[in-house]
């Protein structure tokens, strides 16, 4: 280390020039789509790097509602909250600035609200673009970019991914999940030690509903029960449900151990493509809503083989589940967060963060960069080789892959035994346009 | 205090009388009907207190599968276990020696049954009973001391509370409640904030299905989200449903607040004593198997207003959530197992330690003593003062009641991102006796 002696006298700071200071441009931060328990915490990256960073970014705005609030020119001024309550969001779930189910159709179809989008970002002198989502978010971000390009527009739009689905490509893993596949394993691990101990004279077979549209990684965390010594079946979406197996499988797993424990994705479907349970109605992105295959699943075992069940649908619980979240999850959030802000002022524009795992034990990976054009509505499945041969549960190779990402506790504070949120004051920009009426 | 100069000489220790030695009994330990987060730390507590008192109390034998295990000579030697995992039995949900729904007939019905129990109590030197259950254990735990007394068998009775549903007389709470009350006002809380943040374009109510036959007290749980800003209907099983009056503060709470959630009891029923949904199955003590509320409750909302909704039913999730255990409950678990030991070892019999509340806020209590012939089925409902005029809250005094018993986090230890939890050796003791056919 340089002594005292021989360090060189610190450079007094320049005074900037009004040109550079003229060209310093705002950053806008919208969340997209279905919220977690850790997106927080990747806004919570952004806002803190963007903060350190003033000579390039100015202020952080954030969309009211995700990206309707950039239609609507509804902008949350982030420079109003305390550096107390922007920490306070990594142990916050749910969206702070508030999160939309909406999709920007295509530029063809509607290149009006993607120049609206355009025209509130010169506005408000908004040059970083960070758009928090999944797959259809990606896609939004992707498309922003080449607009602003076709446009002329010096816009630099960086997707941060998010998705409890964990179906984002090239990236490993995805913040959100780690900690939904925590919540999953620790619950169903609990709930079946519960019904292990009354399987005797009480219920035999235990149905736990978990997310997982097309993709069923959460439902795979079920599998860590094995190790537990827990007998498991898992229904995956990516494994047309065969009955007669099915039940075949959980009646030799109730003689064998007294009881065992369903775990049914949501996305969980017969041969023609129908789910076990679909409430009919549909979302703002046209897929079907759905819930209820575990009364489904409970009450087929009940008919065919006369097993006392009891069933579960953890539904919002599992993605809001903060106080159970993993470490490496929270973390990986904030990560991302902060890489967005790095790539943003490294010059990068059009791409995503992305994790890049170097081995499994001693979990090891770095941060990567994906070409958002690459990422844009692609999901990724569970690899064959993640799901045993018979299709209900999961590989050692799998197992190997969701240990880390649920490693680890990352508790939030406490206050009369209930957790301490952060409710923002989310103070509005002032207005500088005329409205605009979404569809 | 003493100086070493005053102290008089400890007496030496008398070499025990061989009529002594022959006079110590061992002691009987019984997990009833459905388990909690922590009913093993009320075990740990008998378990671990039993044997300090080595010189009045032989051996803890434990009945495999609850009651069936004395019925069966099914006997488990807790003395084969380290005192590290008895240890652990505080931080492990589930019962841990297994757990039966099973109810005795009454004497008359039955006297065969209760006479089986005290000759294998008889056997095997058994002078202590120690039963951890809820009301019906009660009920059962209390006709055993009446017999042993008529049978002239010198057996001490003492009950054990335990119950998620709170609803026994007398005592302030009962173990279990606590923390099935904190897992459920956590769980909505984060559920809560989520549907807030996408209430815009999403969902609007979020429907969470609790457990609680006959007594609201877990729903009650819920109203506490109020004083976090969360608007919250309760639906509770002490209060008829009215569907009228339940769709107008739905209507109105979501269009004040754009959300709001319902908590709803499975106990929750129409005039006419139906329940909102029934599963038709029976269990072992002829209740109704309920589940299901949740989905009618949110159909029912779907079809009146047309608001978008989520639901979710936590079934056994709740009551195994031991990773977010109350600290005052597993505490006062632990202490009440810990009291029946010492009651048994001040030579009472047929009754239960109980929690007597001196102040809510600071939470001050004391542990006192109730004759079992006053706790044997008797149900303790919410007092109508606990819940708001309109029938849809809790008020001051109930948040006040509530508050101390969900507040402090015990969290269990973890390893590679679950939480350990121990698994007994539970070695049987050799049997005496003929067998014995249970009905």
């Amino acid at each position: 280390m340089a002594t005292k002696a021989t360090k060189k006298p610190a450079a007094k700071p320049a005074t900037k020039p009004a040109s550079k200071a003229a060209k310093k441009m705002n950053a806008f931060y919208a969340q997209s789509g279905g919220v977690t328990s850790v997106i927080n915490a990747s806004a919570c990256g952004v806002i803190e790097t963007a903060r350190k960073h003033k000579d390039k970014i100015g202020k952080v705005f954030a969309g009211r509602n995700g990206i309707i609030g950039a239609l609507t020119e509804d902008l949350i001024d982030t420079s109003k909250e305390s550096a107390s309550n922007i920490a306070a969001l990594r142990q916050t779930p749910s969206g702070a600035f508030g999160s939309c189910r909406y999709k920007l159709k295509s530029l063809e179809a509607n290149k009006l609200e993607y120049e609206r989008l355009i025209e509130v970002f010169k506005a408000h002198n908004i040059g970083y673009f960070f758009y928090n989502g999944g797959g259809d978010s990606a896609d939004t971000c992707y498309k922003i970019s080449q607009l602003s390009k076709a446009m002329n527009y010096p816009l630099q739009a960086i997707h941060v991914p998010k998705t409890i689905d964990n179906d984002l490509p090239i990236t490993d893993c995805c913040p959100g999940f780690g900690s939904v596949a925590k919540y999953v394993a620790v619950s169903a691990l609990e709930a079946s030690i519960d019904v292990k101990s009354m399987s005797l004279t009480s219920t035999k077979v235990f149905v736990m509903e978990v997310m997982g549209r097309h993709a069923g990684w959460i439902a795979a965390a079920g599998g860590l029960l094995e190790d537990h010594g827990v007998p498991v079946v898992i229904l995956f979406p990516e494994i047309v449900f065969d009955q007669k197996k099915f039940l075949a499988r959980v009646d030799q797993l109730v003689k064998k151990h007294g009881y065992c424990t369903v775990i049914v994705s949501e996305g969980c479907h017969h041969a023609d493509g129908t789910f076990l349970a679909e409430q009919g109605s549909k979302d703002a992105f046209g897929h079907a809503q759905l819930g209820g295959a575990a009364p489904v699943v409970a009450n087929m075992i009940k008919e065919a083989l006369g097993y006392k069940f009891h069933w579960a649908v953890a539904d919002y619980l599992q993605r809001a589940a903060r106080h159970i979240a993993s470490k490496t999850d929270v973390h990986q959030a904030y990560e991302l967060g902060q890489k967005a802000v790095e790539l943003a002022l490294a010059g990068k524009n059009a791409v995503m963060p992305t994790i890049d795992r170097i081995s499994d034990a001693p979990y090891k990976y770095k941060i990567g960069v994906a070409e958002l054009s690459k990422v844009a509505n692609v999901e990724k499945f569970m690899p064959r080789n993640f799901i045993t041969k018979d299709g209900f549960g999961i590989t050692a190779k799998c197992k190997a892959y969701l240990t880390p990402l649920i490693a680890g506790e990352d508790y939030p504070k406490y206050k009369n035994g209930l957790p301490v949120y952060v409710t923002l004051n989310n103070v509005s920009v002032p207005k500088k346009l005329k409205k605009f009426a979404i569809k």
